[in-house]
């Protein structure tokens, strides 16, 4: 069902851009957890809009309201509810945009699925808009996770074809993903970060648009999380991943580099150092046969150019049936991967806490 | 749950090596349903190894044998159920191999997730052998769905670095599909070929293995399957796909790829010819929105090499809890890639079967 | 999940007594169905409190507001979300009364797992307020299947002891059920209307309650909805509406009392009557197998008596953890059942609709 | 998914009278779980046929046969699969009797819902030996449960009028259960069995058959098991409940007759006994709000009588479409309430299992 996730936790997503408001439900968050509020917005306002000049100007500010589930901020295990205002959502004059379908856009499948009833400004239901509800989940169950020294964290790993290639993937370091909150781009490596700042720059100028890779790394998961063949963590976080508007790829560990490497060099041997188990490389992304090694779990997530640019293309228009330009003005995000980032962690942070439910029982 | 799978299908796998059978159940496929037993043996039969040089030695034929489901080869409404019977499951002499942990194996996590009660021998649950009841499950639903013009296939794109850059997304061909079934490796492309089965007879006769990647078309699929966010086809694929041992990443379209581009470099443009809706390029690999454009469905999938070698590595003894080496020798394939082409099928038939029964609702 | 329903629809209800507003999410409704909305609001009105004497007089209007899912009362094939404020819930003195456990209500079980953190005023989620949602989508799901020439009615069979003892399960009449809606209790016997009219006002003066049963009818579902074993209409039915707050038992066709019947005299027989397959009597209420046979559907639903009295009863304070005493004030339902009349109509158009979508797949 | 139960534990049960074998796949049992196979072989046995004169003469001798998920009687973590070989399914001859309905069996639903195609000898998929593998199942699960000293068993509470009117909801007691282990009908109520016992033969002679009430109770579930709403006690164990085949009721606790109860009547008071929180009635059967109260779960299954009946009925032949008339030869149970006993305490263990892990975790 497209707006439902989870088996031990249930969360259900809703919002169009012609209604008064989006939300979520979330059942399943035990009794008695202290969200600390603060926290909490400091975490959503990563993925607001208009927080600097890499992503749209349009300045929303999404104020949760909860309508059921807190008590004082503790949880009261009724089902959280929450809501968010759209602001601004009266019609505006869409003139003949609605007739042509934006390329690669999810107009033309929405078009056909919905028999035309679908709500076609703002994108509806397939808007990005949706992934705020996400991220409100995923700030909630951060702290949760915390609390058993469970840490999530992502950042940009490439936008264009520059890439940090230095990453490693077997000591992930909390700090660097901690510093990254401030940046106008949340990228660890500093070195292509200002390289990027100009590409962006650049793209932005063009009405272009540009592709980027998120990188997620989960710190403190214990051994034995996930289970074989079709419940384990790469199933189960990859189909979270692909409910982000833009995901057309995730690998873990090594991932499509490790297809073209031998067995000897893509094995990560055992070894014992000061009396634990340790491993001398984590090709394997922290997860054997769907279960949690207890190492470091580090995936990517490659994003698609944002499909909205401002340079003219070709397209049809569905009601006079002809061939057509397109010119997408307004105020797209040069590159939807930068306010992705706490999106990737959201999705990761959901799909993993509601497997830990099911590894803490009976 | 790990032997699960599927909404308006239920599909169940058992099995372990110590044991007499493996099988599965399989439920929801709808009564009157002809399946041509001959087809689907030799669709099986792909995957089974001993079939060349470039599989492990060990000959086993997967006879399936149905215990219910069927009544003179129509399906009856009732559950199909399964089993194949393992040969020479009885004991070996493991020795000490038991003990200490192959590296990039499940041994690890199996080890402590099951507090070492687990079946030990030949992975267990984690077994590749488990893909055999997927490939007779996929190869079921392939001849349902090919009685609605729905066609899938695969192929192996790349082999170690070398990789098959030739192929048309927009225009998948089930012919170049269909001729890989007698191959010793299933490659539509014929320039690599040659290339591939030299470095794999090399890699063999250094006891080491290599990665590989599979790619995956789906044909004639109606525009308006699968849901935006959560149920959209890359979800639900992906959860299934990851199901496959040895499997680390997966991307559609254009995927990691893509991210490197720009949009307008990215974008898909449609324009009309000869009266019907076409697109220019198919970077989206057939889905928007989590729903499909009706144009081909594309994905790659990337598997790790084998991580059974027979060159030596490091490793620990657990029960002794000290460094040591281990040296895995028996019949291993060389590359799990090729092995798993009609597995890779199966999961995408078995996946998207799921999702157009929801489809056809309503 | 406490709080979520359905296979091929899902809901998800919220909703506390301290919040500001209760609601729901309802995905997987078509793109365009019309809904009319004077309907829906009369629909729902027969649940609100204060419509007669009968019931508690406190007087809400239950106003919902739809967030999403509606364009022009039309559906847009988006997670419809509705939400409902609650009027007045500023906190009360509620004393030591949430020291003390209700007898009969969930108070006890509550605090012990919620570890004392859910909301207690008004029930929290166990609130009798949270059938008001389900009443909501009851009455979409009604003109949804009313097109399909489905229709589900219910009424009071039995308060106390009072019974209508006549109803003939094989002849259900729209009509019959119709002309309840008016009334100020949905009974479609006249007979005993005035009895039990007498039996609740006695009942009310002495600030105790009573219990009833509740009879609901399908009209029109098609041979074939419904799967034998786990998946019949008897599980599926049962399951909704033992989430009716106060519902105790369920009973399909003849059912307790058939249980002292012979075969002989429970079996219905077939007969050919004007070239149609009729039956003689209709003990199985319309289920076989748990498949629909396409007769009328009936049953039973035990209601017990609200467990709210003004009578003086023994109870234990759990802070002072002592033996006393508590009389419950206030104004409440003498008999619980006559409000759960749509609510029961609600649920079984929900549970049915949801496997009606089974029945139309593949 | 008719075959499908579970959420924490996920089976799946197959088989039709055609084929070699019925069976079924468990996964979800945790890994080190010991099952005495002479126990659960016990168990299983009071389900057979043949054991006594009130059940149907033929003897099968349900011999489980494990084909994973067990290594020397200990759960190894993996699926548990199980398959009971069908003796003597060659095809008999059936005569026209395949083309009559027989009263209040699934033959007229399966026909319509298959096409046909469904196999109705000996009642394909709805057969009440496909309660074989269930049986199984719960006498699995009854061992680990009672490890954690939570005791299920069940009894006949009535057949056809006769009815033990004397049981106390609050003191059940495991030693009743366990002395109707060895009884022709598992009965505890000592009065009413030898008017049973006559009753039946009489019903017998007469080619007639009757129905029953069976009784269940688990003694010793803690306080908080189960949700509000949707996933309660009530809603879970209903759902399981009704998938044995032939019943039409259920009711818990007071049930049906607490409808003709005031509040005063039915509420159960609290009072504190021995420093312990103790209730003097138990009225709600140890559910309220879909939660355990840690008291005993009483609930009540009306079964219908068993509607193979060697007198001659009225029916049609379907293939002449004609009034005919119709006499089931044959061993039929007169009773299908007594066999039905453990599988009533099966469907229980197997619905609150299910429930339990849910309240383990988190």
């Amino acid at each position: 069902m497209s707006s439902n996730f989870g088996k031990n936790i249930k969360l259900s997503i809703f919002g169009e851009s012609h209604g008064d408001a989006i939300g979520f439900t979330l059942d399943g968050i035990p009794a008695g957890e202290y969200i600390d509020m603060d926290r909490l917005f400091k975490f959503i306002r990563r993925r607001s809009p208009g927080n600097n000049k890499f992503t749209t100007k349009r300045r929303e500010i999404d104020n949760p309201v909860f309508l059921s589930g807190f008590m004082d901020n503790i949880t009261t295990g009724s089902p959280i509810s929450c809501i968010i205002k759209n602001k601004d959502h009266k019609s505006k004059d869409y003139g003949d945009i609605l007739d042509k379908f934006r390329p690669s856009h999810a107009d033309f499948t929405g078009y056909y699925k919905y028999n035309n009833y679908n709500d076609k400004r703002g994108g509806g239901h397939f808007s990005g808009r949706l992934t705020a509800p996400i991220t409100i989940i995923g700030g909630i169950i951060k702290q949760i996770l915390e609390k058993k020294n469970i840490y999530i964290g992502a950042h940009i790993l490439q936008i264009g074809e520059l890439k940090d290639d230095n990453y490693d993937f077997l000591n992930l370091n909390k700090s660097d993903f901690n510093k990254t909150y401030n940046k106008d781009i949340p990228i660890i490596n500093e070195i292509i970060e200002e390289k990027i700042k100009k590409l962006l720059e650049n793209i932005k100028k063009q009405g272009n648009s540009i592709g980027g890779v998120v990188q997620c790394g989960v710190i403190g998961l214990p051994i034995g999380v996930g289970s074989p063949i079709f419940d384990g963590l790469e199933n189960n976080i990859s189909k979270a991943i692909f409910g982000i508007p833009g995901v057309k790829g995730i690998e873990f560990g090594s991932g499509f580099f490790g297809s073209s490497l031998t067995g000897l060099e893509n094995n990560d041997n055992y070894e014992i150092v000061d009396e634990k188990i340790s491993i001398k490389s984590n090709n394997a992304g922290g997860i054997l046969g769907g279960i949690s090694t207890g190492f470091p779990i580090v995936f990517n997530v490659a994003m698609k150019p944002t499909p909205s640019i401002s340079i003219e293309q070709d397209t049809i228009n569905i009601k006079k049936f002809e061939n057509t330009k397109i010119k997408i003005n307004g105020r797209h995000d040069p590159c939807i991967a930068i306010r992705s980032v706490p999106v990737v962690e959201s999705m990761a942070l959901i799909s993993i806490y509601d497997m830990i439910l099911d590894y803490y029982k009976g």
